[in-house]
């Protein structure tokens, strides 16, 4: 496909262009599907047939000492808090995000054993709700009883019943970012426990936890930061109330002396009690891998491309007169989304795997639309064009051969 | 060394003595460490390999369904079923054994409401007492109320005051082993909801759970499963009572629909309703290919020559005077235990440490014991022979040299 000089010309002066190097892939493949799994790095490839072969296979129990496994979840939690804007001891790596919720969900009601309202949006990710709705159902709603809102009800629902605001900074469906200084602070002044489910939002934007003073957060590390299918999630507890909080899955990993073996649980001091469980070394060691990428990039270049990225697609798609039929459902001021652009469309779900089959990975979220994630490690303005280009020939082929019936049939 | 003739005669009758070729494995190291990380068999090294290089390099995102990465909870599920004696549909892969026990125990509290009191065993394995105390603090003592005795008065304190009763099958430090048929079948007279931990268990002893009539368990898949360094854990949920219990951490994977993001949970029916967050798989896919060791095993073979091993092991301890300083704690009739040998001595750390240093791969649980684990899959009776040969020399040289106090001043 012939790029246009103008894009050509951005890719020359993109500062992270040499990036997508350090990654294991295809380059006949568009991927803008980072923004739910993310690729493999050639290091992450690397480094877990290491583990896999010399530390598990050769060095076996005496691993966790001699290659330091027990400090993993703290070594990869301490990689994520610059990412994320928190100084150091306040993030931990473990668990999945709807495991680590729980967590920081019975830490967050008992900071307010006055006050029972977990408020949360009616569009927030589903586990997130899904979480909130178990712990509701196992307390009972006199101690815990979620309320969800719309956006625009947010802050004027927002009050001091409320014990906790769960919120996730980025829409999985419409990519729509909350202003998380402005609705952190509210929240203090009103003696709200925030909590930010940093899932869609983790190393793609600039973060500043510790600066919006932020309570708790989790994230996930399979998506933004290429931990790989799965990968562990991550814990952040701001330092300020780590001392005043336990949390209900007391694991013998988060106790203060595991290896003693003490009948009674006490708990770690600092971030550590957040763990439970035995970690999950190997995909700790390919997030630990992962990571790496990071090192030395600085958060505002990504934001910066990441946006250069979207808007240049949307001025394509925007140029693109057949592509009139798909409406954007993301907002169209960059500053007002995450690293994504969500388009809907009522046959979302042929035309997404159509992309997928002509070599552009996008992926399809129910009912209706379609999500092209934006991720400047390793996209370039060129792959922009392809993608825009594709769609158009896929949506403009189904006037005549209609393709996408066809794709629907093969799918469904 | 120089190995009995009657030792080669064992081996050389062993049925299972093919099974170490499967593993990775460095010749000179008698490794009696399986019950605490079991080795990485070639089949598992070149699985992950693939996963790591080709689905999730190559294929990405579509692995999900391409390589059906989403159904491997349940597929390694099923690997394990017929190992601990289910019917399929009962188990599942997934998260900690540590954050399973939390869920199980929730269901298990929802079954006998009017009761609150979880009964366990003061040298039960610490982890499943914090995460009793850790719900007990969460709920209150009203609902929840963790009671532990002596194992001498397990059955005399069992009566239907009781809502729970969970033990581990096999005491990680003495390696005794309680009668689940007998202990699971009276709680069941008594109206009692039974768990077993099946940690220390499950991949070394013939298990019947369905025939105990156990109405849940968890276990490890990195011990005796060679699953890797903390690999996912499995739970059972006995089909008869599935239909009658949620979990508590309802996170999207445990939802009946995942991918219509409904905003209300519904848990999905069956063993799947356990899941919680995203699926690690990395991990379960070496845990996976792991299991494929157990292919077409007896489990009574692997009972048999884990008790052969045993039994020589205590033999030769037995027979050599300069071991008589340490104090056998583990019970000396072989069904009584499970696939342990322990040993006290006030030196026992440093004791380990020179093992280690000469080979022989065995651990330390404070206050004073050390563990030989026996995994017929991997050891052979010549092993016996050199562990116990290395002991004595280390012990009947300290006589002379003290090298377990220079040992010791290495590694403290």
């Amino acid at each position: 496909m012939i790029i246009p000089d103008y894009i050509k010309a951005m890719d020359a002066k993109d500062r992270l262009a040499q990036k997508k190097d350090e990654f294991v892939s295809d380059s006949s493949l568009v991927y803008m599907d980072g923004n739910s799994l993310g690729p493999l790095s050639k290091h992450t490839q690397k480094h877990v047939s290491k583990v896999l072969r010399q530390q598990w296979g050769e060095d076996l129990i005496q691993s966790w000492n001699k290659h330091a496994w027990i400090d993993l979840p703290n070594k990869v939690g301490e990689k994520i808090a610059p990412i994320i804007g928190a100084a150091p001891n306040q993030v931990i790596c473990c668990d999945s995000v709807s495991v680590n919720l729980f967590k920081v969900l019975s830490s967050a009601l008992q900071l307010v054993p006055k006050r029972s309202i977990i408020l949360s949006m009616q569009g927030n990710f589903p586990t997130d709700l899904y979480i909130a709705q178990g712990m509701s159902n196992f307390l009972g709603k006199e101690r815990c009883n979620l309320k969800t809102v719309s956006e625009e009800n947010l802050l004027s629902e927002l009050d001091d019943s409320i014990a906790v605001l769960m919120l996730t900074q980025v829409d999985f469906r419409s990519g729509k970012l909350l202003d998380m200084d402005l609705i952190s602070k509210r929240a203090k002044q009103l003696g709200v426990i925030v909590i930010w489910d940093l899932s869609h939002s983790a190393g793609a934007l600039v973060l500043e936890l510790d600066k919006c003073e932020v309570d708790f957060a989790v994230g996930c590390g399979y998506k933004y930061f290429n931990g790989g299918p799965g990968a562990p999630a991550f814990i952040y507890v701001n330092s300020a109330i780590q001392h005043r909080v336990e949390q209900v899955l007391s694991g013998w990993m988060g106790h203060k002396a595991p290896f003693q073996f003490d009948p009674n649980y006490q708990a770690a001091s600092g971030i550590s009690k957040y763990l439970s469980g035995t970690p999950n070394i190997l995909s700790l060691a390919a997030l630990d891998a992962a990571l790496d990428v990071f090192a030395g990039v600085d958060m505002h270049h990504i934001r910066a491309k990441s946006i250069s990225l979207s808007e240049l697609f949307l001025q394509l798609i925007d140029d693109a007169d057949g592509l009139s039929i798909l409406t954007c459902v993301s907002p169209r001021v960059a500053s007002d989304r995450g690293s994504q652009l969500s388009f809907s469309h009522p046959d979302s779900f042929a035309l997404c795997q159509a992309m997928i089959a002509a070599g552009v990975t996008v992926d399809f979220r129910a009912p209706d639309i379609i999500r092209f994630g934006f991720t400047p490690m390793y996209q370039s303005f060129a792959d922009m064009w392809v993608a825009v280009q594709t769609l158009e020939s896929i949506v403009s082929a189904e006037v005549h051969t209609d393709p996408i019936f066809q794709a629907k049939q093969k799918v469904t």
